[in-house]
């Protein structure tokens, strides 16, 4: 049970650890993740993630993970979200922000995508949730940074008379947000194993978790994951709420979240969100191009409309949109999580 | 004076001409001006535009102009936007919409994004206001598509020894955006040309018009100018509002105008919107990466980002959104005009 | 049995058609096949073959067949090669080229890239080959332009019930383009149909004809063909030899087919080659990253590395690149055909 | 007068720092300078660069430079040239390749690509000369990394009321390696400083150095220098020699070299060479497309297709081949530099 205090700060470039100066009362020794935004594509060779993970990774306490989520296409404005420790009882409040962070087992290349990888992150996310005391209700996010395929990996498993989810690189990152979803819709209770495996199979298109955030990357081989949740146990004027934009032109579910938000006077301190290209290559009845444009992937495009939608509604760029919604989210929408800030209330007994 | 109607027709390919035959009471011959979004990158080897204007131009009355602005990035659907000729008085309005199309005399490559341009724009919108009855304050709307270079002209340049406004083919498409923009806020009296010719030169960054809207081609040689404007003339339910967003998550300035538009009992038919990344490199202080982006041309960032705001707003992925807002709008921001329909009102005389 | 003349021509731009008058003796109605190379990106959404072929299709005769390949990176230069029937009897010559053109049936998109497109491109072929009168050890290229699936296409299939072979359109590109060259491979007596079928199906990778050139676009629903053989039946300077370039690198197959057109007298009039990123991530051990690119698709890189090489070797750049050699010689290699001219012989009685 | 051993080392990725434990007799201490080709899109926003910088770094000594020069395309192979200190005497050789590397002075912003860095270019590399004990015309390759302009470099200076030499950050990279290349020919005695300053001017297009190799990036803010000439203060077993491509298609520029070297009984260990893009928009008559190709910048065109031709002529992928050629050889042709082992010779005294 980790009470959780989070700084949202900008970077100059995607080897910028100038933010660790930056933590207020705390120290980089206080670090339970960083979630950031770098400016690569967001996809295969995406070296700006393996560029943040090198340049943090030294400054973290062993226990930390870094979640790197590459692209900044549009407005959007390259930045760390930074999930520190705050062991501060913060009077006024009977309840709080908390998360923990861990590691799923390295998968190999041939689990990535496959009922193994659902397995491990399922594992993985339900002893977060037991580290920290939490049930399912109380988590708000999942975060998920989970490998994907290279080249090498491909002709490695074929060397070895092995077949991967694919031989597609850019194809793999999907099989492996897929599976870490599922996994984390398992964990969260909203779909059995059962479910879970069918829907990776691609005969369970309802089967999705509006609290995952699962991104992929050459960078690492076991599965990084944060959980964020809500708990009694502290005292902490952080907040956390969730919905899912059912496409991505889906502002009212937006609207709603952000007016309950107001109504507790809250304030924004961060939005995460998934999107992607409605795979049925429509939305609403209106034709999109982002399936057949074979310059930029569909991944990038989403990333860049909802991006420009959501920073537009909080005013601010320097928010966390993430590509690729696979059962993160129904089919053409995405999980969306905020966390926000209330005032304390004199009424709560300290 | 030309009362005018407007169909919005989704299409499925570049050369799709089928909305031909989706025109109602019209027919092709009462064609205006279409003003499409094709699928291509919307830059210098942007061939989907000229495969529309290949295949909608023998279709139409030689009066007729096209407009095809490539790029529909994000959740941006191709359509084409078809003006017509509606001679049908409409009881229960005291004015409507009116457009005039023409086109600048033919420009020599060395002109583009010079003075000559500014001169030969301005004196075709001047000559389309004077056509259509109208004066500066009635007018919403002046669309241009304008030429750009390409290395043969460049080559063909310098082989004359004269030399062109940049040898950069994509930097040519931003010249000839602002020289066609200087052009538009001339004509409607927002800048002398004096200021324009500074203007266009770097002097004064200060000098635009929110009622411009220009699109540069390899396409075509002269300029291609739709003039939209209301008039007490003509009585038809179709009105125009314009406005300007100060930068690309000026939310505030659309909801103002959709909410004005509401109030007259108005329903949206169409948004035409200008966007760009904002010179300066950062929005509202956060960092953007599309002036760094290597892979991405700006201008597809801008699109997908303020594209993907407006058709949430909307709830519509067919709207118009292009790219390159050079004195459209302030920088980093874009002009916006809403063409809506109204209801008759029994207190109109017929 | 078409006895047939080549002229290679540049173009200013995908519909520059200025060529149809450059023919020399010979017109438009002549035409048996314009094979060209366009300057878009040679993927899914590549306007310019569309452009090309709705510029050229109306001066052409109705047999006539157009095979138009996206992609001209590096220092390729965008052309069209112009087959021509050509009924003089050139003296000195005891053979000559002749070619063929037609139609394989409209391809059900569910058919594309499966068996029934095999069966389909054999039958036409074979057809082919028996309307111009040679036997299979006569022909030296097949030349093919099939179809891909889009978005909506995809989509229709899945609201129907339907599966096609792939869900990525990109990749529909490979599967068209390997089940054209197997069909060409059955009809020259390369493969039978079961070998060809295991082969469409992955289990037979050295199953290739270096004489086949597919390339696939979203322009068309049936496969364009084109034949080119030497034959004995007509008299003419042209002919043509072929190969297969192992790799990328394989500038030895190259000069040694060049070497044997000099060591008879022969002038190259053009080549005609296949590229493609070779599966297995490398190059003679080298890594190569055109399989991990999600900037640039591996085509592009093929055609513009391989277009190098023989552009250099020929000393012009106006030749014939394809990239995506599924089958078109051995993986990571592709077909190479050269269309050369003899000089006339006193000796062959005329 | 550093004599010097040579290593190519293939890497795996951009932070593959493997290669520092294969240097046979050589250890990481012993580096004089990493020249390497990495996999990013070799532009501005090119992280591979910064990455490899980052992960080799720290295993240097302060007194090697970092030469990494992005871009990978086609079938180059991403890839480490090592030069190394080699004090050993070899044996029957009567000269050998020495090297020198230094870092010029920070350059400011406002400096790049002006007067400012030929001077400070020309100013290091003399000092260069001097350190190694050789003359211009023992020099066979000055290889610089100089730097870039980026958005927020850009705004700095529009800030505090500087000109930048360009605000379009692509282009920076142009000015940069302009300026480097003209500095080496000014430090080489192929120009003077007044031809060097007219030549970055614009004013004199056939001002060049076959010997220039200059490449631009974003992380790094003085220019990094090695210069490789020979000398016969030393004895090992490399030699150096050069040329210039006239144009990409100049293969008989390279195959005159290489019969020279293999005249000498010399085997090529590795190729230097810069590529562009013709900047008159064709070659040899032939229109190429590099230039009006938004999607792809033509550096990355030019590397693609030159490298294609390279690697097949050597037969080995991991060549180095740089793109953006500015006064580093003629107009659309590009510097050659090879550096190759001949036998030890009995009749050279010991």
């Amino acid at each position: 049970m980790t009470s959780t205090a989070l700084y949202v700060l900008p970077t100059a470039h995607p080897a910028d650890t100038s933010g660790a100066t930056a933590l207020g009362v705390h120290t980089p020794s206080d670090v339970v993740a960083i979630v950031g935004k770098t400016e690569g594509n967001g996809c295969v060779n995406d070296f700006s993630r393996t560029l943040s993970t090198l340049a943090w990774e030294p400054l973290l306490p062993p226990s930390a993970v870094t979640v790197f989520s590459g692209g900044t296409e549009g407005v959007l404005s390259p930045h760390v979200n930074v999930f520190v420790r705050d062991d501060r009882h913060h009077d006024g409040h009977d309840r709080g922000l908390v998360t923990a962070a861990g590691r799923s087992r390295i998968l190999d290349p041939v689990e990535v995508g496959r009922d193994a990888q659902v397995d491990a992150v399922a594992d993985a996310v339900a002893a977060l949730m037991d580290e920290v005391g939490v049930t399912a209700e109380d988590v708000h996010m999942v975060l998920v940074k989970c490998p994907l395929l290279t080249s090498d990996k491909v002709a490695a498993l074929h060397a070895s008379g092995q077949t991967p989810v694919t031989t597609d690189t850019y194809e793999s990152m999907g099989h492996s947000r897929a599976a870490s979803a599922l996994g984390i819709a398992v964990a969260l209770g909203e779909a059995t194993r059962a479910e879970a495996l069918q829907a990776l199979a691609g005969e369970r298109e309802d089967t999705w978790s509006a609290r995952a955030s699962a991104s992929a990357g050459a960078e690492l081989e076991d599965c990084h994951i944060l959980l964020v949740a809500e708990s009694r146990a502290v005292a902490n004027p952080l907040r956390a709420a969730h919905t899912a934009m059912k496409d991505a032109l889906d502002i009212g579910a937006l609207t709603a979240l952000l007016a309950d938000i107001e109504k507790q006077g809250g304030s924004v301190r961060q939005i995460f969100a998934k999107a992607e290209a409605d795979p049925r290559g429509s939305i609403r009845g209106r034709r999109h191009t982002m399936l057949t444009d074979s310059d930029i992937n569909s991944t990038r495009h989403a990333r860049a409309a909802v991006g420009g939608l959501i920073a537009a509604l909080v005013g601010d760029a320097a928010v966390y949109v993430s590509g690729g919604a696979e059962h993160q989210g129904p089919a053409g929408g995405g999980s969306v999580t905020v966390i926000y800030e209330v005032p304390a209330t004199k009424e709560i007994a300290e």
